[in-house]
């Protein structure tokens, strides 16, 4: 019988769930959303009715080695309970543990950006590329950083955390307590708010005719019809980030640099804005932009490095 | 015959030599000055000076494993080549090569901030703390940091570089071509350099009277005396190391953070500064101050490992 394993991405916004094989590829997927207002378990649920879907889909003719699970949150590398996920509403959540009761099947976790940076080694861009950094800019930022291969994790299962760098000192207050992290500034939900800011104080007329409450899709489609107000704002938000890359890729010294997530698309001007400017900063030339699913195909690879070896 | 290591710490200003049994003792150490316009070859004639004092004096009553060296600089995590040595002016510069086939011994070198995290994690402060940040803070920035007890080298050897993060856009060029590198602004060298400006500026009375030409020795000792210009300039240069360190813990995610280097003394005012800043903006309480042989035992911690390893 076909071999595979079952992978879920938990983000703030939806689960994406997929049998995936010993290759990368995905066999049958699911995506449900979650709400910020769901409950712990709720989410569990939602994440258990997805697996059923799968299976049934499949009609188990698959052998299942076990889960492999990303999720938007601190990952403690011991107890692979999530520590704290801020989008989730998460603190101490033993996640692990009942999908592993539900299920009867081994599950291993970690962090979605760890899980980026693998998904990528294992199944796509990154392949061969040992000392990998990958940088998600969605609704937060943050990191995963392959040394040897393996995920740096910390010793809480927090490392990565550039979303919290602070890069402007007297800044805007973020959910951390700090001051001008560059969360606060170059974050998808950052270039939202520039723009809802931009319309309550009665600018943003390109914006707001393409939607009414704007994302950073929204600014990156009215830059690209060369609507200078969005252009600043995305001009701004690149130069911290690109600051936050520099400092990152400084410390880490990568031979490869990953980005993702929904604030980056491939023909959007913010992604452009941030090859160039990173390009003249650092001379750094290894970069790349990855698609969603690396997190998903990452949490994949946890999996069968953890339970196809385990099963020999 | 006892077995022992030889270890050696090379810096801008001195060799310091020294064999090492397993438990991290020096059984006999020697320090040689080094000086900037030394050409290469001359450095690797006093290590060979240094090395073969030792010697004599123990009498080759040791059974010499091999060599460690720790170095200033950035060394290639294959090929040992030292790549960048700003503080000694070398550039791809093969010294293993030299020293092991001046003494026919193996030579294992690293980076000295990768280093003085090793030396502290086997022999010091860093026991059992395998998650181990090490920053030192002398006449430049560098840091070290282990993830399971090994250093992280980075792709080029030259991973940990947070001296040159860049932390005032718009501050004083930097030897490194960007602008308001945290070395410009908190080094030993940086807190010189604004104690001799302010005296050419006709200030720095009480900085004036300790000696011709300030160091940043001369500013902790005026700052100690109530002199309040110097506890301006220490007060600034901690701000921005603090602001740093609270980057570099929130990526690296460490159990213990470790800092030395020669502009860090335990009474010292800077120091003072400096954990009083970093616990009031991390509340991080992991935090020591350590010793100046931290590098020269890491080199001998390196020796070890591999050496008597290889022997068995």
């Amino acid at each position: 019988m076909r071999k595979c394993v079952g992978a879920v991405d938990i983000g703030g916004t939806k689960i994406w769930a997929a049998l995936v094989d010993y290759r990368g590829e995905i066999l049958e997927e699911i995506k449900l959303p979650t709400q910020a207002q769901d409950g712990a378990m709720e989410v569990v649920e939602r994440i258990a009715d997805a697996l059923r879907h799968l299976w049934r889909e499949k009609k188990f003719d698959c052998d299942l080695y076990g889960l492999g699970i990303a999720v938007a949150g601190s990952v403690h590398p011991q107890t692979e309970m999530v520590g704290l996920a801020p989008n989730l509403g998460w603190r101490n959540f033993p996640l692990k543990d009942y999908l592993a009761e539900i299920f009867s099947l081994p599950v291993v976790m970690d962090n979605d950006a760890n899980c980026g940076a693998l998904g990528e080694y294992h199944y796509g861009a990154g392949k061969g590329k040992h000392n990998l950094l990958y940088v998600t800019v969605s609704t937060g930022i943050g990191s995963g950083w392959l040394v040897n291969g393996q995920p740096v994790r910390g010793a809480s299962g927090a490392a990565g955390e550039l979303g919290h760098w602070v890069m402007q000192r007297e800044g805007r207050y973020c959910s951390c307590g700090r001051r001008g992290c560059l969360e606060t500034l170059a974050s998808g939900q950052a270039i939202a708010r520039y723009a809802q800011e931009l319309i309550a104080a009665g600018g943003g007329q390109k914006i707001r005719e393409l939607a009414d409450l704007p994302t950073a899709q929204t600014v990156n489609q009215a830059a690209a019809l060369g609507d200078s107000e969005a252009q600043n704002i995305l001009n701004q938000a690149a130069d911290y980030l690109v600051q936050a890359l520099d400092q990152a890729i400084l410390f880490t010294d990568p031979d490869l640099v990953l980005l993702g997530g929904g604030a980056l698309q491939k023909e959007g001007f913010y992604w452009q804005l941030i090859q160039e400017k990173l390009t003249v900063k650092t001379g750094f030339p290894e970069l790349a932009l990855v698609e969603a699913k690396s997190c998903l195909l990452g949490a994949a690879a946890l999996a069968w490095q953890k339970f196809s070896l385990e099963s020999k």
